[in-house]
């Protein structure tokens, strides 16, 4: 029988004294003539057990010279060190090897750079500081389904290869199982009815309309799944595939809406940090100074309400030189997020944007131009949702349809949800990468997707 | 403040002769002269409340008439009826429409083909039917989670986009954001440098090989995510997109392997019945009669454990003409799944499968004739997960690839799980949908996937 590391520590006094077997990776070992030191992970936990080997032990000069990276099993009493370091050590009985590693091997316990990491993503997740990310990331969308189930939200799986390219198909990859070398032609174009689906397919970038049908059904459902962006930009924040979060709920209005993002985000946190304190202590240390405290404050923060026209109102006020000037029917920029969430030193939900930089679902106001939607900007992570209550009048969303030009015909199922029993609902979207980025203080979204998918690069 | 009407059907006690405010969809209305029955339905529940509406109301008349579908807002007093069929009612104070929902609606209360549901598959929530299956699938999920986090397994986003075309490409959708119909050309064969990943890219068929990196890091992980094959096949078991379960364990042989198997199966099943009652006792009505004592009967079985060649041995014995001769070399068919379950009358580990038709991952037993492979075959199911033991002798696996004709150069990052502190480590996939059509008895995988894509159809 076989003990996890977690289970150790977090059971100190269960295993004091107690014979257990372990079974991990060498992460270091200081061997001296009387006897040696492993530290062993188990990828159960963030830490390290320290097991000491005396020269007792049969294999003594054998595991003197086991080296980094090495699989062992090891029995041996869990003693308990309060006086020391760390909480406790394991006096080994027997130490095997399991599998040897070369000295080749690439992970030393050294600092790496996070450029070299990633070009060896597959083995990142041996270092300490990748295993704080990962761990992070499954607690969080633990927390999230936790969070929607609890409340009874549909877990629904929206498609993800679409034929509706209502959102702009040149933003979506196609998808083929034809020839590429030797493609089937009609009239000197590709003969897409030769194609697995019999027309041309892509994969896609949200599942809110397909959600929006289900939600007009469950009444609140969520989806949870990978997303795809063929954005050509290489910056620190873009992939081209990423996990998002798409909740849509019938009968719930933009202050409703607003309700629940600040709830589950701070369900979200209260989960992690309670879950994974090793982590973001670790993240703290050596990520970003003050992550910890960033991310409490954030629990207590009272999120501020307040319309796009009232935020270009302070930013105009502010005597500042901007690099991109502020204006009623423009866009926020991140200068100017930063600006709003220090002016209000917390979380500020900001509604009501000009209708001509925002989607053709979103609910237009009674001003004719503005639409209900709202985007949370946290401080030093600005965006983190964005959302809308939805136009639930099918001539008026039939008419911003036009105006946008966006084909009605390709989604008249869509439409169905305005048809058959519509009601006022909302739904927003949040990228789950920066979520992570957020809660482990890492700036670089590569950093945060175990395999990421950037132009030029889609290794392993 | 809105309550569901689950909340009300739960904790009946608590709402009794109280006043509530619903919001959900009429599916049926019987009106007399005196009063009216509306049957209300907001996607909380299976279930409908039933809605009592009289004369005295000011729009008695105009409530009368609405029709199905249309979405109300309800305020009204809970009263228990014990003596009644169904447990409680609302007598309504205040009945409002939200949407009105025109006679053209599809959904009528009335027995609709799964064929014709297939064709409103944006509607067809709104059924009995698929609100029992949809919430099933998403309690299922949970369960999953649950079952895997509340173990310490680490969560894994492995990716879909992928370059590696280890597994067959042949299986694999090709992706591009080149313009098909101008496709750039290199001597006369498409230049994929100029593609977005600069190389040839696809949507993967499974994360095993990634998720296999990152147990050698955490240990036991899980992937949950969609999953593509290309198979022009229209059968009532395969779809283009489905969702798969593959978790990985390191310092895990293939006993391991099953326990865990068995394990996770019994633990989302007791899951889904406690939380699901009325969705499986509905699927025993009107999808699969027996399907409720069907999945308890498994949560007490015994799974038998045994090899291919004993089945074989059985299968031979056997007083029967078999369509498929059975072979000590060959696969195991429909046929003789169904004949074994019923011959140990419950589940059936089927381990140690010939070489020849598995893949080249699996380990080598002493034999050089099998490997420790493991399909999980269950009463009325079939296959419902498949697994093994890895290979984690680089020399073997090598020679496993060659003899597959498995290009090594192309995953050489894979073959460093055997380099650097290689162990014994086991894993298994499982597809989520063949696991909903075992815990609803719908026979066809179109109808547990919300959205199903499947040859020539990819609508919605």
């Amino acid at each position: 029988m076989r003990t996890r590391i977690k289970e150790i520590f977090r059971c100190q006094s269960k295993f004091k004294d107690q014979e257990v077997t372990i079974m991990g990776w060498v992460r270091t070992n200081r061997a001296q003539a009387q006897f040696g030191f492993l530290n062993v992970n188990d990828g159960s936990f963030l830490n390290n057990l320290q097991v000491v080997y005396e020269n007792d032990l049969v294999n003594f000069d054998e595991i003197s010279k086991f080296g980094v990276g090495v699989s062992v099993n090891i029995r041996g009493k869990v003693v308990l060190t309060p006086e020391m370091k760390q909480p406790l050590e394991l006096h080994a009985s027997k130490v095997e090897m399991l599998g040897d590693c070369p000295e080749t091997y690439p992970i030393q316990p050294k600092r790496h750079t996070r450029e070299f990491l990633r070009e060896v993503a597959h083995l990142r997740p041996r270092t300490n500081l990748f295993s704080a990310v990962f761990r992070i990331r499954s607690v969080a969308a633990m927390a999230i389904h936790t969070y929607f189930q609890d409340r009874g939200y549909l877990y629904v799986h929206t498609p993800l290869i679409t034929c509706a390219d209502c959102e702009g198909s040149d933003q979506m990859f196609k998808i083929t199982t034809l020839d590429l070398n030797n493609l089937p032609l009609n009239a000197g174009k590709v003969d897409y009815s030769k194609d697995l689906f019999g027309k041309q397919a892509f994969i896609t970038g949200s599942g809110q309309l397909q959600g929006e049908t289900f939600a007009m059904a469950f009444g609140d459902i969520y989806t949870f799944g990978p997303t795809f962006r063929t954005e050509n930009s290489n910056t620190k924040v873009h992939a081209n595939e990423f996990w998002m979060i798409e909740p849509e709920m019938a009968f719930c209005d933009l202050n409703g809406l607003m309700d629940i993002e600040e709830e589950m985000l701070k369900f979200v946190i209260q989960y992690v940090i309670e879950r994974c304190p090793e982590e973001i202590a670790f993240c703290d240390q050596f990520v970003a100074k003050g992550l910890k405290a960033k991310i409490e404050r954030l629990l207590s923060s009272n999120f501020t309400r307040i319309t796009h026209k009232e935020v270009i109102d302070i930013l105009q006020k502010a005597n500042i030189k901007w690099e991109f000037e502020p204006t009623y029917n423009g866009d926020i920029a991140k200068e100017h997020e930063k600006y709003i969430t220090e002016y209000f030193n917390g979380p500020v939900f900001i509604t009501n944007w000009p209708k001509d930089i925002k989607a053709y679902y979103m609910k237009l106001n009674s001003d004719n131009e503005t639409v209900a939607a709202v985007d949370l900007i946290v401080p030093e992570a600005g965006e983190l949702m964005g959302g809308s209550q939805r136009e639930e009048n099918l001539e008026k969303l039939l008419t911003r349809m036009k105006e946008l030009k966006v084909d009605a015909n390709n989604i008249d199922w869509y439409l169905d949800t305005r048809r058959y029993g519509g009601c006022v609902h909302s739904g927003f979207g949040m990228g789950f990468e920066r979520l992570i980025m957020y809660l482990t203080g890492i700036e670089n979204i590569r950093d945060v997707i175990p395999f990421p998918r950037t132009p030029k690069n889609c290794e392993f």
